[in-house]
């Protein structure tokens, strides 16, 4: 496994991951999880969507919830600096042959979407609605205060190939990885914004989506959430934790929400803005680097993700497993 | 200053110090104070009061807010263990020409209300109506999760007196207790129930209740709550803390309702069954006693409670005063 | 099966649960897992014995370490009231044939050790030699803060004889049971100290001891605890949790120690000082009554305990296994 | 007051603020405060020196605590992001006639000492010598577990001129600020590393330190850090709080190292990575800018600072004074 030195000439500016547009069977079943449970904030509500954000920010929404058949996940968002780094943007991806469009977004000025050469469905845009932020509004705070969206995780079948796109093709850092014994890349942990990550990937079937995440402040409201979810109808959507990973040194908690969307509640990480931080790399067969504290996942958590929208999904190549629970 | 020896002797058992009724000018200004921003449960509302209750109680009501012409102190509660106890209260106190007489209660069994020779009204019961806890509904924790009832503080002109009529007629055992340069009893912490105190007494006009106090489980409790009562209208009503008592280790924040009853919001005491638990002394000129982490507490902490009603107030004589913020 | 009625009527008062004496093969190794790692406070080692407390603790021990060459559990330890307490302790168990006998323990001033029918051995005392409280010094606190001695649980093979002693003989009083589909009693958590327990029970092979707990704080006292044995060569001496058990509402945390002697650790439950308070019983199908979140215990947790030094060990009777992870 | 635009144009990237070099009188009691009592990582200790850092930091050092005859501030210290940063940095200070020079610091490649017109002394460096962080090292966390250095604030009395050189000079961004009622700047919180300050400033007599801060993980850290100091001897440099700034949503405290070193405890402020975040303006008269909560802050705390060594301090000419406690 070669770990890339960081792309720092790239002549575009990602500010950071923002948002996820995902579908989903019923707005009604969703909103009972994302805001009556969860707590995110409802910025606005329409016949086909719910727009949702978390108590920090600024932005419109930073969760798309839009009905469609069937689960899947139809785009990741991500800002960046000015409309100039759009079209930077887009012509950087011309020269290299990759699929991008301009597409009208609701909330967004422009938003230039981009299907990368391994299928994973990026959209980009500088500004998007702004709406009051909730920070000192401390009475809207519910469930498990979500302050702010904080990153995606991936699966994808070539992580080596995944790896390098979003360093060599636009910009992202790597914080933290894992390899096999072979050496090869198994997972990487990327960030833009200056925390462990904006995005990872992990080997596995795909292009899909593992989970997104939401930072919250202290591990205590992930226990309240537990115990709301326990009472509450919600149990069965507790997957996985709570845990803290070796990797990110992340306190971590993952339920699915009634479609199958995964979502990890995180805190805990650390500042990585120094351009010389040493990526910190992780033993595939660690099992300290899935848990600190060595319980194993669930095996669901190494197979289950969401597809996006019209895109096949590939056989993971490589045979390495972590060791799982059962 | 002559600490007692407890008083294991006595024909009837207190378990616990239980409610408090006070009388309030509005109950719908109350509602917004106790249950939509504190927090508590609302077992019960008529048109002359408001019953609450706190998340792990299992009685009617630990709050009974009444409407009167203003604001005062009806009576405090305790539950004793048995019916039998409260027979064995009423013979005990009439052998010693204490006032007392049984009154009906709604949500009571019977009630045996005292007043003692200093004054305070006390209201004794042994069944109280049972209704759900919210212990296992997390859904239903608003504010500061309010857990449950912890204790009175009382001022008294005669702290001496006071001190010993608690425990030589009613058995109460002194925890912690602060006493003046000339060795005289300032203020003492006394339970039936096990922890730091039921009932505290300290030197100043009275009989007057100083506060009532409300058990939550962490010190972010208190801390969100500040915030949530910092933007929502409830600043004023701040009026001392968060801070950690040297006296009975606990986090503190004390609020006043909007008819100026005092309320502690209280966490981290410690365990006081033994028998042989020795009292803890304190100098009342030891400032660490009232703040461990040195802030004095303001002049009106010391000086505002709340009369009983229909109860004239006595002047305190002793001279000592704490040092106080100016 | 037969919830039994509270015992008032017995001639001594046992206050609560004190501390255990386990055998433990190395004392230093020992000393590393409890001082070093847990938190708890050295009071006094000798060539024998190490001898522990919590931080809030006055007493001269909670835990004896023991040097034997098997780990066993040695006694289980009770404070009563008085000493008059222990001699009508005594004469009630002799009117019953039950054995037990004077024994000399260092540190406690009389001490009766007593063997119950079904095997436990149990040792009562009223007064121990007393040392100072570390609760206010703050620069004492390491680990996971422990606070106090908690609680037992043991395994026994006749849940309902050994739930009969307690409350019959004992005046024990049940806060919460679990029982089979048959109506068996699978399960009982009983208490002296008004919290939902001194001692619990459990089917299965006994007489064993299941664990001893101590109290912390908070949460995030357990959490820094599981990080700091992940990371300092215990990460194989976590069984089981964090989690939040359905009964008695406690966060938990369990540990094995360097023997197998398997340690809770333990916040979160609630006041049970009431006699009226009605025990909560659950049906051994529920997984919440183990784990409100729904994540299953490891087998080791329904198998492993240690036994009572001198002891033969039954075989439980009973079917019934609950749901256990694979 | 004009609210500045951004400055995205400069030839340079500043990092973050990195470090602070402060002048003590006596090692052994600084490393009282700092390592025993706050928790800092001892890095190296040489006669003159003693260099600490946060749990989280890869980087030598983020206090410099260095033997002076009188406590002052030598340098606060910014990190940049490659060497070729510096040489810009340097041609654009030559251009502006703004005074820099090249100086030797112990653990950094190079380091160009700024001295702003102000009278405040910088010093730049791209990088220093790296150790290994502490974030896994469980326990190694004492005291506040302090994760990582935050900030500065200091005193000028010339804020807008000030507020204008961090803006357009080095290219800070405003996240918040505070005006008078004539509109003249008064305070203003301005960042690099995306969080919502890397450097404050204020009206007062300057240029001088008002203090440091660090980052840790939650509100309980930073309660704890108040019982150990109020049990330890260091009672009297608690200064402030804890509480909630409005600015910055930061829940803090202040104590005074034994040279009169302001740091501040820091917690919970959130992300301003976007270009497009609108600054928040608060108006002086306001209280709640300085504590959500109410409670004024003493005035030692608007008054007292260190000076830069030999910087002569001016008087601020602004009368606006906020309201302060007697």
């Amino acid at each position: 496994m070669k770990v890339l030195k960081h792309n720092f000439n790239l002549p575009f500016n990602i500010i950071r991951c923002s948002h996820v547009e995902y579908g989903v069977r019923d707005l009604e079943v969703s909103r009972k999880f994302y805001v009556e449970t969860l707590g995110l904030i409802e910025t606005e509500r329409t016949d086909e969507a719910l727009y949702l954000r978390c108590l920090e920010e600024q932005q419109h929404h930073s969760y798309i919830l839009k009905v469609t058949e069937e689960p899947c996940v139809l785009a990741v968002g991500f800002k960046v600096a000015f409309e100039k780094d759009l079209d930077a943007l887009k012509e950087h991806l011309d020269q290299k042959n990759i699929r991008s469009e301009w597409v009208d977004k609701y909330a967004e000025d422009r938003t230039l979407k981009v299907t990368t050469p391994q299928g994973f469905i990026l959209e980009f845009y500088a500004r998007m609605k702004k709406v009051a932020h909730k920070l000192r509004e401390y009475q809207s705070y519910q469930g498990m205060h979500p302050q702010r969206f904080d990153h995606f995780n991936v699966f994808t079948p070539n992580a080596q190939e995944t790896y390098e796109f979003f360093v060599n093709e636009l910009g992202f850092r790597l914080t933290e990885y894992t390899t096999t014994e072979k050496g090869e890349m198994w997972a990487a942990w990327m960030h833009r914004k200056g925390n462990v990550h904006d995005m990872a990937l992990t080997n596995g079937d795909g292009p899909r989506l593992h989970h997104s995440a939401i930072w919250v402040p202290t591990a205590l409201n992930i226990i309240h959430l537990l115990d709301v979810m326990a009472t509450s109808g919600f149990v069965e959507n507790i997957e996985r934790g709570p845990g803290r990973h070796g990797v990110s040194n992340a306190f971590f908690l993952y339920v699915l929400d009634p479609d199958g969307h995964r979502i990890e509640i995180y805190t805990c990480d650390y500042l990585t803005v120094d351009p010389d931080l040493e990526p910190l790399g992780w033993d595939l067969k660690d099992p300290q680097r899935q848990t600190l504290w060595g319980a194993p996942a669930p095996k669901s958590w190494f197979e289950h993700g969401t597809s996006f929208v019209n895109t096949p999904v590939k056989e993971a190549k490589m045979e390495a497993r972590p060791i799982i629970a059962n």
